[in-house]
Formats: structure tokens, C-alpha cells, sequence
């Protein structure tokens, strides 16, 4: 199946994520194996408009595992230094001159669409706007609930943290409700519950769904608990107490042994240290498979069929 | 014919250019079928005192699509976090020893032949003050005159913009003064014409020209038309009609079918984007050509014979 | 011998140093035909949480000319737009999943040891804290030494600058102990001279040395001069007369035939450039030594036994 741009999660179907996970499998051997060099007369260009180091170095690392090259902005505002707020439009179609995909970090939402319709080359969006998609993060993050839970039917996964705005769950909800037999948590001081649009979607779908303002009543009967920040000045009260969020070994003591503890990171107080050794602490291993997912993309936007 | 460095564009003779050229006609095969491994143990560096992502990514795609590496840096004043302006030369003969050209773009006019007076490696001028030379820029400019148009004797050009500190008009203008029968117009409002220094050299090498304030009477005469901007703090009447100087559909039905528009970019608004989708607006070609001619330079600089 | 990280100098034994030299001098050769390709699957990255674009292209054009590959950065304090400080070891973490070894260069004395402690892959101590180490310099001036003088016992070093904090001055007086018979000379405006530390570790060694504040009757004593800056904001009399600490083409014509001038680069007015050509003055040399050294360093991280 070959992908034309990478813009949203939303364009992934079950069979193209069973087909990306199954690429994403091959990928890790590829990996263990020193890389492939199938892509060298490949060029990756990484177009950001906000430094995302994080982000840079994932595709920049996939990409050199395939072999390939990568030229690299994260100050792509200073693109020109004769003209200011030059049109993305044409950014693009010059940059796409020099490479054959374009990983575009951009300030606005819809940049990436905007992106795509002029390019020649693939649109790969890692973000775009507060309020944008990000769907590699969401790629990886489903990636690595399969691979570590060995299915995706009949889980249970609990959001904990701001998710009125929190882009990662909110797109990660979204793909999950594609399979059977989800129910999902979302665990959030109420001022930063999840907005309304992703529980009538969850309700269309017919999946069920929680809210709560504490992780404890659910820690025993989840198999994903997806841990994300809490801003303190998002709440109305700054002093909250916000330890009923958080996660450490006495909230680990109260989940399954097979469950695991996701973070996009990076992390704040919300997970103590003290649990990284922990097997169910995943967030590493989480970061590890953006590797492979982004390996996996390319390899999709590059072959010819 | 090997080169030892490239400073400016007046370095190049007509039976060089014409060897740059097919060279050029070379590197657009050779990027159709994938590019090429032949360079791979080259590495090219970017020294760049001034940021310039556009020019920085046209030469490291070029390096790449001939296998080579690429080191690259676009805030070379702070090269050292111990002294602040360290001498050029140091910097020079340090850096030589770390790759095999060096792309140097100086904020100070002469820096490049400054560079080149010590550097064991080939210096590259990716332009060198406002006043300065950037000739790898008027040598695809050139280029895409001879491959639009088949040839570059007998040809009508009309440069319209602010023209008197115009880098890349002055230099085209310099390299086409070595052509048969050319004919140059000069468009541009009167405090921005083009520099008497230039005029001069054509009265000395006979090519006839004219001056003018409106692309109007030309449209329909020339062969090329190269827009530049027009910056409105220049002007001394800043709220000044500007639209003689602007193309636009219309514009374009006066002009003859197979002439070219072109553009050094970015464009702001003298360049309506309702042209870019007819077959004469050449500025995208234009920055493609980037590419390739940085590739064959590249060649002529490695090659040791 | 196998390394797992390059922390300090200290960890360097006089055979673990004889085989980096030999390696050294593998690579000059393997530069010389063009390099190599046998660590193509290899990707190291640059994590500079300070820029120091010197540095970071010794060690990413050693990459390339062993056939690797990089990823980069040099303002690592922005790695994530969402956590200002986020933990050293949370990014190291993530990033060791991205590469095959870790060049840091961090803004605090441990900063290297504490990544070392989490990392999966090497760590290389780019340079951690004012007060920190910065191994890799201190093993190509100690390789230049050896190299220029063919052996490295029975030598005179003069050290001349400000002393106190001159961490390479510092790094090389301890690796150069570890030889017989070696005589140091300390010559330093007093309120700089190196400090007590050095001095004990000498003693306890049986070196002999010499405190002076001038390099005049020293000039002919040595066989190398290793030159370092001296700030004026560092001296009690701002006013004083440095000159005694300069050299220029007098200084030289009172050295040794076979002698050498060093210094860790970039200069100020210490060194005349008018003695550059004086085929003494190494310290072009020792900057190309970076190179070599820097690839030996990355093959013994590298290579599996």
C-alpha cells in the first residue's frame, strides 16, 4: 500500500495500520541487523518552524537507517533573510526540489495540508499547530500498545493529565476506537477534561468511556495507562493537589502485571523516577519505537508499490 | 577543465561556462536515475556567517546526490565561544583540514578571495557582503536562460526591480555581455536603476540596452523577463504606483509564447501566483536549477583532471 | 582494547594510549586514500548543550571519513519546547536510541559521568563544565606531541597562559606525568599560574617542573612551547604587560631547531601569525590531529574487541 503524505491519523485505516505494523516489525530487525542501505539515493528534508529536537533526531536517525541523507532546519521562519513570513506554498516548492519527502514542523494548524497540495514530493506532518495532528506520535503510540499487548481488541486505557488539549491522546483516542471491545479512561482535573467532539465520536463508535479526577479506582483495571503532563497553570485552582495523577511504585503495585505505563515524554513530576526499571514502565521502549514507525512511514512513502 | 575555487562570476570564460553547462545537462540525468555514489568519501562544508537555509539546502542536496557528506554551520560568528571574532584565516586553515570544499558565505565583501588565499581546499563564494559576489546563483541563473531558451546569443532580457544593488541582475548582466546580439533592458524606478559601472562595461563590449520605468512597451519584445523585488524603503516616494513593475496574467498575454519569467526568490508581491501554472513562469525550474549547476561545480571542483 | 566511554584523560593508561596513537596513525592513512566505509552503519550524535562549532566538525567530519553517520545539535538546552530542564538522563535515554554513541558536551563538571551511568551506547565528553574535562582535546595535544617529537619521555614542556583554569593545560600536565623523565615549566602571569592540584600530582610523580613568568630563558630549553590565551579581565593589573607571554619570529629564533609551537586554537594575540609558516608552529597540525585522534576514539568505541 502506498502512501501519498502523512497528514493526519485519521487517513489510517485497519488494514494500513496492520500493514505499517507489520513493516515496523521488519524494520527493528532491520535495525538489530546494523540498517539497511536500500534508500541511499534517498533525501529526507526535516522543514521545522519550532525547534522540536526530539522529533529532528527520530526521523534523522530512520532516516540514515535506511541508508539515506537528510539536510535539516528547525529555524525554517528564518528561511529567507530578505523576506519575511515568505508563503509556505512557496517554501515548498522549492525545497522539494532537493529532497524526496518533506518532514514539516509547522506554527499553524493545516500547514501540512497546505504543504501537500503543492508538493511534489511526500508531506510527512510532525506537527502542526497547537491544535493540529502530530500523527506520528499517534502511529507510535499505537504501535507500541500492539506490540507490547500483543492486540489492540478489548483493552482498557486509561488518558491521565490535561487532555482538553493534549494532542496525544486525543489522536491516539481516535485510532483505539477503530478496534472491538475498547473502553477507555480519561482521568483529568475537570477544567482539563477531554472536549465533547472526542466523546460524541467514542459514543458514535460505540465505545465506552469513563471520566474520573483520580487514577486509583482504575489503576487494577487497566492495561494501558497513558500518562501525560499537567500544567499548573492550566487549573483554575494552582494549588490543587495533584497527587491523585500522579504515578509511582505504590500506584504500580495496583496494576496487572502485563500492563504497561506509556508517556509521549518528555515527563515531569507526574512519573517518579523510581519506577524506570520497572517492565511495565514503557515510555522508553515507547520512544525506542518511533524509530521503526518512522522507518516504517518512509519506506511506505518511498516504494513505488 | 578543473577549477580551483569559485569567487565570482567573472572568473568564468564562455568555453568554461559552456563546460559547466553540459556538465550541468549531465547532473540532470544523473539525479533522474537516483543520483550517484562517485563522491562519497568528499565532504563539503558549510561555513555560513549569515543564515541562508535555501542556498545552504541547494548545496547540501547537490553534495548529497553525488554520495558525498556534508558538514554545516549558519551561525559561524559563533564559532569559537572563547573569542569573538576570531581572524577568517584561522578559521580557514582549521577547517580545511575537516573536508574537501568549503561553501563560505561572509557577511564582508572580499571574503571569499580572503578565504581562498589560505585554504588548501577549494572555497566556494555562497555570496560575501551586499556588495559582494554570489555567483553560483548568476551561474544557474545563466544556465536556465540557455536551457529555457536553447541558446544565449541574439537574446532580448529585461530586468525589472530595484536594480542598482541588485546582486544577481548585475551579475547576469555581466555574464550575458559575453553573448552575440544581446539586448538588455533595464526597468526600474529611477533612485533604483541599475549602477552606471555596469552600463559602462556593456557600452565598452558593445551590447545595446535601454532604460525604462514600466514593463508596458517590453512585454511582447523580450525573450526573458528577470522580476527582482522592489523594496518600499528605498523609494523616495515609498507610496509610489508600483504596478508598472509587477507581472500578472495580463502581463503575461502580452508576452510571446515561448519566452520565460524569472525569479531569483523568494518573491513577494511583484510575481502574482496566478502565473505560476503557465509554462513560461520558469523560477521554479529556476531554483531546481540550483541543484544541478551546484552539482557540476562540485565536479569541476573534486575532478583532478 | 575495547572502550565503553571517554569521560576523562585519566582513564587513559600509557598502553591504552600507545594503542589510540597507533590507531591514530591508521587513520592518517585511511584519510589519505579517502577514508573508509567499514562503519557505514554506525550513526553518531552531537549533543552540545553549548555550541562549539569546532569541535562538533572535528568530530562529525571523523564520522564521515569513516563512512558513518550524524545527527546533530547545539542548542540541546531547547531539546523539548514543552520542559525547560528536562533531566540529562531522561534525554540521554531517548536520544541512545537514536544512535550508536553519544558526543556531549554539557554545561556542568559531572555532566558526562551522570550520562554515562544511564546510557546503553558511549559517551564521549565533548567538554562538561569550566571546571569539567574535555578528554579528547587533551589526547591530540599529548598524539601531536608524540607525533612532532617521536617519542614522549625525556621532554621539556613550557606551558604559557593563564594557567589556573586552562583545562588543557591542566589535562596534558597529568597525561604527560605518566612519562619518564618529562620537565615542565609553568609560565604565567602569578595570579594565573596552574594550580596547587597539578603541582601535588607532579611531586607524587617524581616530575620536575619550574614556575616563571616569562618565557625567555626558557625558549631554548624546550622542545614545546604549548601556547594558551591569557584574558586581561583575569589579571589584578589589566594594564600589564603581556609581551613576555607573546611569541613572535624573536621568540622563535631562540628555539630549538626541532622544537614546536602549540596551541589549542582559536588564538588571540598571543601567537604572531607572521610565524605560521615557520615549520615549528604544529598548531595547524595539532588541529588536523583532531581529526585522526577523534577517529581512532570512535573505532575503539566501536569495534566489538
Amino acid at each position: 500500500m502506498k502512501l501519498k503524505h502523512i497528514l493526519e491519523s485519521q487517513q489510517f485505516t485497519v488494514p494500513m495500520l496492520m500493514e505499517l505494523f507489520e513493516r515496523t516489525n521488519q524494520m527493528k530487525k532491520i535495525v538489530a541487523r546494523g540498517g539497511t542501505r536500500d534508500y541511499h539515493n534517498k533525501i529526507m528534508c526535516n522543514l521545522f518552524y519550532q525547534p522540536s529536537t526530539r522529533t529532528r533526531f527520530s526521523f534523522e536517525s530512520a532516516m540514515h537507517r535506511l541508508g539515506g541523507s537528510v539536510i535539516s532546519t528547525e529555524q525554517a521562519t528564518e528561511f529567507s533573510s530578505e523576506i519575511k513570513g515568505e508563503m509556505l506554498e512557496d517554501t515548498i516548492q522549492i525545497i522539494s526540489n532537493y529532497c524526496d519527502a518533506i518532514v514539516l514542523r509547522h506554527g499553524e494548524e493545516g500547514g501540512a495540508k497546505r504543504a501537500a497540495a503543492v508538493s511534489p514530493v511526500p508531506i510527512i506532518n510532525a506537527g502542526d499547530g497547537s491544535g493540529g495532528q502530530h500523527p506520528t506520535q499517534a502511529l507510535l503510540d499505537l504501535y507500541t500498545i500492539f506490540n507490547e499487548c500483543h492486540s489492540l481488541d478489548g483493552l482498557s486505557v486509561a488518558f491521565v493529565g490535561a487532555l482538553d488539549y493534549g494532542r496525544t491522546a486525543r489522536s491516539l483516542a481516535y485510532l483505539l476506537s477503530k478496534f472491538e471491545r475498547v473502553k477507555l479512561y480519561f482521568i483529568a482535573p475537570e477544567e482539563t477534561q477531554i472536549k465533547q467532539d472526542i466523546l460524541d465520536h467514542l459514543e458514535e463508535k460505540n465505545v465506552s468511556y469513563e471520566l474520573a479526577n483520580s487514577t486509583q479506582s482504575f489503576l487494577s483495571k487497566v492495561n494501558v495507562l497513558y500518562q501525560t503532563r499537567i500544567p499548573r497553570e492550566r487549573l483554575l485552582n494552582q494549588d490543587m493537589d495533584l497527587s491523585p495523577f500522579y504515578i509511582d511504585s505504590a500506584s504500580l503495585q495496583k496494576m496487572k502485571s502485563d500492563s504497561i505505563v506509556m508517556h509521549p515524554l518528555p515527563r515531569s513530576v507526574e512519573i517518579n523516577p523510581v519506577i524506570d526499571t520497572d517492565p511495565r514502565a514503557a515510555y522508553f521502549r515507547q520512544a525506542q519505537n518511533g524509530l521503526f514507525v518512522r522507518m516504517a512511514l518512509l519506506t511506505m512513502l518511498f516504494d513505488t508499490d
